[in-house]
């Protein structure tokens, strides 16, 4: 069996998550797409195979072997104890459960060995800055942990949804012709602009991006007292985040060290040129499947203290292909599993 | 005496110069605006007040009061030793002599101190970023030390001059059309993208602006061990900057207290309201004299260190705006001095 289920499967997010499936090979009939009342009965034509939008209770009405929750942390509060009680593994890509102490928070590169297949059958994707920065820094904080990191972000409009990337683009049109324009996805004009990330407040000083952040990091890298602060910013670009990253490093270590570890890591890759002053941009890194890192630099005012440049698509490696590669696990781990049976018995 | 010569009167900051001088009244006639000779005899309207674009030569043919120097580092070391046999104050905004021990590098609210009128005739107002931090940062600096500050920036086309902000505009319509785009201004694109900051390579690792903002707040601050680190970056926003800044602070600072010191520092203005997530964006501070700041909050992992968010308009403050107010103070200076030779004769 081999079928799966797309919960918000029109979303940005979604829709990449079919994409991904399509481009393994999966065979579209076994691709349940669901999306919300309105939606439901259109179809939808992705990469030439044609697709009907279903409703939430079709993924009541057959089995599936994964589910994705791309639908938002309200659809997926609401789903999450129906889904249980399915034989199914269930991988939610909004905030909603990150934090709950039997959800376990994935990034296959950096912390698979947190996923128990025996056990676990809801797991969360993080949130997309925290799964950015921490594939180029985690595999230093394994030799070197971090005493402080520091961000400042650049957010592009994928975060909040098709609607905002569409706004940025209709925004910026009006905004070159000087025609008026009544601005929705933000409450901050878009076209030409930037703002503090529209997050809302929960604690009095930083949004819910930046305690995010904080939080999921703490999770991943099983470490409460890791020393993480940001300021998450959107600017106006499309799919692509982009990070300054300061990290204060508990040891000394030098950019041989830095270099070499990240060259072993897996899904990220160098993309600086000092001497021609050329490193990622969110161009570069869009749809792209690996995170791009570079303008790795010491700050000559401070020990062990490095500056980082990290640039990844916020739909891919920020969200979907994260959240299918956290389904490759499991299907890695169930062909090895039933190997081992067949050559046991 | 009150004429005034601008060297680089067509870009975009000689212009805003103009445009300050004419606000304050100054008579059309006593403004010269010189520019490169495939500008000269060329007519310009400003404010409706037609002037007609001067050769540099003019500069050596009446006497000014003041001579700005706006067109670049190239075109102020030309000048520099030639305009020192005038009699004549001379504000230069290029980079090129700020770290000249024999040249003051003034913000007016900051070091007004630094400028002696009776020893100093060449003046220079610093780099942009430089400023706009600074305007926010340096009142409590006189209160409390920094150990450290370390800053990410998001920088507007309007740094790089007139052409880059119109291709910015050009390159993001032939985006929204499909077209394609020759970009000049910049080597990488610049519609819906960001990229590390243009400037050149001297050191190693910093790019030449982020040395900049290091020495020149040096400079300004009278500390030549003054802790700074930037990551400085292009957005694609048209004409103010933001700043997003960590403080280590040397002792303990409450959030009072920063408020109060800032609520007594001219030129800046205070723009947030965390309980609608409203903060200063570059729209809102584009063609403001004031720099704007918020987001102050304190970081809850480590002790003394507090975020800033500052957005200032660079083409003014950053630039004309204080280059204009630097000729303020001398005007000042001249009349108290004039005005205390006649009580004491």
């Amino acid at each position: 069996m081999n079928k799966i289920a797309i919960i918000g499967a029109t979303g940005a997010t979604g829709l990449e998550l079919v994409k991904l499936a399509l481009n393994e090979g999966l065979d579209p009939k076994d691709l349940c797409l669901i999306a919300s009342e309105k939606s439901v009965g259109k179809s939808l034509i992705i990469q030439s195979q044609s697709f009907e939008i279903k409703s939430l209770s079709s993924v009541f009405e057959s089995s599936f072997d994964v589910i994705f929750l791309a639908a938002g942390s309200k659809v997926s509060a609401e789903l999450k104890d129906k889904l249980s009680k399915l034989d199914c593994f269930v991988i939610d890509l909004s905030s909603k459960f990150r934090q709950n102490q039997d959800v376990p928070l994935i990034i296959p590169e950096i912390n698979h060995e947190a996923l128990n297949f025996k056990k676990n059958r809801f797991v969360s994707s993080p949130n997309c800055v925290t799964t950015l920065y921490l594939m180029v820094l985690a595999p230093l904080f394994k030799k070197n942990k971090a005493k402080k990191v520091i961000l400042s972000t650049y957010q592009a409009a994928s975060g909040a949804g098709f609607f905002a990337m569409e706004e940025l683009k209709k925004e910026s049109e009006a905004f070159l012709n000087d025609a008026s324009y009544e601005h929705k996805a933000f409450q901050d004009p878009y076209a030409f602009n930037l703002f503090a990330h529209n997050a809302p407040f929960k604690d009095p000083f930083d949004n819910e991006e930046e305690i995010k952040i904080r939080q999921e990091s703490q999770k991943i890298l099983n470490d409460p007292d890791f020393k993480i602060t940001a300021t998450c910013v959107r600017v106006p670009t499309l799919r692509a985040h982009a990070i300054s990253a300061y990290v204060e490093f508990s040891e000394s270590i030098d950019s041989e060290t830095i270099y070499s570890l990240l060259d072993e890591a897996s899904g990220i890759k160098l993309c600086e040129d000092f001497s021609k002053n050329k490193f990622a941009t969110p161009q570069n890194a869009s749809c792209k499947n690996e995170v791009y890192y570079g303008r790795i630099r010491k700050d000559p005012t401070s020990l062990n203290c490095f500056w980082f440049w990290i640039v990844g698509d916020q739909l891919l490696k920020g969200a979907a292909l994260n959240a299918w590669q956290i389904y490759q696990l499991k299907r890695s781990y169930e062909t090895l599993h039933a190997h081992s049976r067949t050559t046991s018995s």
